[in-house]
C-alpha cells in the first residue's frame, strides 16, 4: 500500500465582491489529489481535497516540502498497525519533518489540503462516509446526518444598492436558510446600520442575521459597532478585531452581551488555545470558527478538540469557516455546532453534494463515501479532470 | 524613480548540522535583489536582503504575489512625499494589500527578505549607512557603532563527542566572543549538563554560557531543565517551550530565576505583543529575540519596537536571531541589545564586513552605504552575480 502521486492545481476563485479587508479578485485555491495504488471497483482508490477561501493556493510549498515528504516515505511510516489503511496521523508527522514550532501561516494550507484528501482516502479505502469513520474512530460511533447550516454573503460589491443586498439575502430565505451573514466595517457604521436593517425588514420571525467585521476593527470601533449591534438580537458579531488580539476580544464582550465568533484566521492548536485561554470568550454563548482546511487538516482539528475539552468546552460551540463539505463531514461525525455555507460563492467548491435540500438551515448529509465529492458533479467533474 | 526589477534565487544553506527541531540538511533560503532606475556613480541602485536560516526559502511567495504588488504599484504609492526616496512603509503597505490578518509565517519572511532590500537600497541612495538612517529617521539621531555579539554554535552532529564541541567553543573564544551558545535538548538532561559542564571548564571568569532548547520542552521539561540549568550562571536559557505557550513561559519564570530568552518564533507585532502580555517575561532580565528577516521586515519590527515601549520595554532587552547584518545596524541604530552571530555556520550570508574583528563580544560597524553586504566580499559576490 503506497502513495503513487500527489497532484496540485491552483485554481482562480476570482470574484467581484470584497469584505472589509480583502478583495476577492485575485485569489486563488489549490486542488489536490493523493493517489493510492489501493484498488477498488477496478480503479486506484484517490482522495482529494482543497483549501477554503480567503487564503492563497500553496501550489509550490506543497510541491517543494510536503508533497515530497510523503513520497518519500517508507511505509512503515505512513501506514497503520495493520496494514489496512494510511495513517493520517502518521502522515501529518512526515508532513511537518523538519519544520520548526511556530509560524502558523501559508503552510498550515498546504498541510491542511492534503490533509483533506488524505481523508477523503482513507474513508473511501473503508468503504464508509468520513462522518462514519469520525464517528466510530473519535466520537460517539453514530454520525449526526442532520448538520445545521448558514448561508454567509451580505459582501459589499459595486453598484449594489439596499435593494441589490436584500433581494441575495431573499435568494438565501427561500433556499432554505433561516440564518444569513452579512459583512460589516466596509461602509461608516451609519451605512452599516442600514444595511441591517434593511435586511432585518426581510426577515421573518424564526430567522437570524449573523454579522461579520473580518478582523478589522480597533477596540474603539469595535465598541462602538458593540454598542450599535446590541440593538439587534443577532445570531453574532464576528471577528470584531485582530484575531491575535485577544485584549481587544475580552474587553469587547464587557461591552456586547450577545454572542460573539471568531476562529477562521488562528491556524494552530497553539493558537487556538491562546483565544481560549485569554480572549474571554463566553463557552456559553460564544462560537469558534476554526478551519482545518486553512490549519493543518483534521489532525490538527483532532488536537484543538481535545484542547478545548480540557478547556470544558462542547465541540458543539464549533462552526467552521469556509463552506466545503470537509467540515460537514467533521460535523456530522464530531457533533460540531454546525458549519459555514455560501450558496453563490466559490463555487464549484463549497456546498453540498446534489440533491441536498436546506430546511430550516438544516441538510441531511447523504451516504457517500469518503468525504462525499463524487456526489457534487460540477466539483467533482474538475477533480477528476486532474487525474484522468 | 521606479523599481525596475525584483529578483529572487533560492540558496541551499544546507549544513550537518541539527537543532533539537530540525536537522538542516535540506534548509533553503532567498536571496532577492531590489533594483531601482536612481543612478549612483554611473549604475542603477540596488539593494540586496535575504531571510536568516530556519524558515525557508520563499521564492514562490515573492514570485506570485509580493513581487508583482511592488512593482504594478503607482510611483505616487511606493515614493516619499518629497519624490526624493522609496518609502519603505508605502511599500510594505503595497505588499501587504489582499493580505488577511493572522497567520503570520512564511508570507512574514517572504516580506521581510523584500524588505531588508528595500531598506539597504533606500539608505545607498540616501549615501548613508543604514544604521546612520536609521539613528536619524527613528532614534536619538547618533548610532552606536560598538555591536554586543554572541557566538551561536554548539550544535548535535554526528561522531562529535565532547571534544569536538570543546573545540568548537574554543575556537569561538579565541576570535574573541566571551558570550558563547550551545543548543541543548537534543540529548537527555544528564548528557546535555555533561556538555554544558564541559564547556563551562574551558571558559574564562568574564566569559558566560547561553543555552537553546529550540522550543521543545513540553512544561515538566522545561522546569526539569530549568532546576538543573539554575545551578549554573547562565547568559539566557533560551526558548524552552513552544513559541506560542505563553502559560508555559511564564510558569517557567516562577520557577526559573536566570534570564530567559525567546521570540525568534513570533513573527508579527501581534504575536510579540501577546508574548509581552501573557508569557511573564522580566523586563529587568529577559531577553526578545524577534528576527525582522522572518516577520515582515524592518517595517514590522519598528512597530514591535512602538509596542515594547508602550510595554515600557527598552530596546537594549532585543538581540535578534539570525546573525545577519541587517540586525546588525538596526542595533547600532536604535539601540538594540546586540545581536546573534554563528562564526561558522550559515555563511557566506551571516557574519559581518571583512576586517571587522570582534573583541570582548563587541564588533565596531564600519561605515559603509547601505547595510554593509559590499563589504563583506564572499557574500557580495553572490549578490552581485545575481544582478550582473
Amino acid at each position: 500500500m503506497k502513495i503513487t502521486n500527489i497532484i496540485e492545481e491552483t485554481k482562480s476563485i476570482s470574484s467581484n465582491i470584497k469584505n472589509a479587508y480583502i478583495d476577492f479578485s485575485k485569489m486563488t485555491i489549490s486542488l489536490v489529489a493523493v493517489c493510492s495504488d489501493v484498488i477498488k471497483n477496478g480503479k486506484p482508490v484517490i482522495g482529494y481535497g482543497f483549501n477554503s477561501n480567503g487564503r492563497y493556493g500553496q501550489g509550490h510549498l506543497i510541491r517543494e516540502r510536503f508533497r515530497p515528504r510523503l513520497l518519500e516515505a517508507l511505509p512503515k511510516d505512513i501506514i497503520n498497525e495493520d496494514g489496512t489503511n494510511f495513517d493520517p496521523h502518521k502522515m501529518w508527522n512526515i508532513m511537518m519533518k523538519n519544520e520548526k514550532p511556530g509560524g502558523h501561516g501559508e503552510r498550515s494550507v498546504a498541510v491542511g489540503t492534503i490533509d483533506m484528501a488524505i481523508w477523503d482516502l482513507i474513508s473511501k479505502i473503508e468503504e464508509k462516509p468520513l462522518y462514519q469513520v469520525l464517528a466510530e474512530r473519535y466520537g460517539n460511533s453514530i454520525p449526526n446526518r442532520n448538520v445545521f447550516v448558514y448561508a454567509a454573503g451580505g459582501y459589499y460589491w459595486p453598484d449594489q444598492g439596499l435593494q441589490g443586498l436584500t433581494d441575495e439575502i431573499k435568494k438565501y430565505l427561500d433556499l432554505g436558510y433561516s440564518v444569513v451573514k452579512k459583512k460589516i466595517g466596509g461602509a461608516s457604521l451609519s451605512e452599516d446600520l442600514k444595511r441591517i436593517e434593511a435586511i432585518l425588514k426581510i426577515l421573518g420571525p424564526n430567522d437570524q442575521l449573523a454579522v461579520d467585521a473580518n478582523g478589522r476593527f480597533d477596540l474603539e470601533t469595535a465598541i462602538s459597532y458593540g454598542k450599535a449591534l446590541s440593538d439587534y438580537n443577532l445570531f453574532w458579531y464576528e471577528e470584531p478585531g485582530d484575531p491575535l488580539d485577544f485584549e481587544l476580544h475580552k474587553e469587547l464582550s464587557q461591552h456586547y452581551l450577545g454572542s460573539i465568533a471568531t476562529g477562521e484566521n488562528l491556524f494552530s492548536v497553539q493558537d487556538a488555545r491562546n483565544l481560549i485561554r485569554y480572549a474571554g470568550m463566553r463557552k456559553e454563548k460564544d462560537w469558534l470558527q476554526f478551519d482545518c482546511a486553512l490549519s493543518y487538516g483534521l489532525v490538527e482539528y483532532l488536537k484543538i478538540i481535545e484542547m478545548l475539552k480540557k478547556y470544558d468546552w462542547d465541540t458543539s460551540r464549533c462552526i467552521p469557516h469556509g463552506g466545503h463539505q470537509m467540515s460537514l463531514a467533521i460535523a456530522a461525525g464530531l457533533g460540531l455546532g454546525g458549519n459555514e455555507s455560501y450558496p453563490d460563492l466559490f463555487q464549484p467548491y463549497g456546498g453540498f453534494p446534489d440533491g441536498v435540500k436546506v430546511e430550516n438551515s438544516y441538510i441531511k448529509l447523504p451516504e457517500i463515501n469518503g468525504i462525499g465529492f463524487e456526489g457534487k458533479s460540477d466539483l467533482f467533474s474538475i477533480m477528476k479532470m486532474m487525474t484522468d
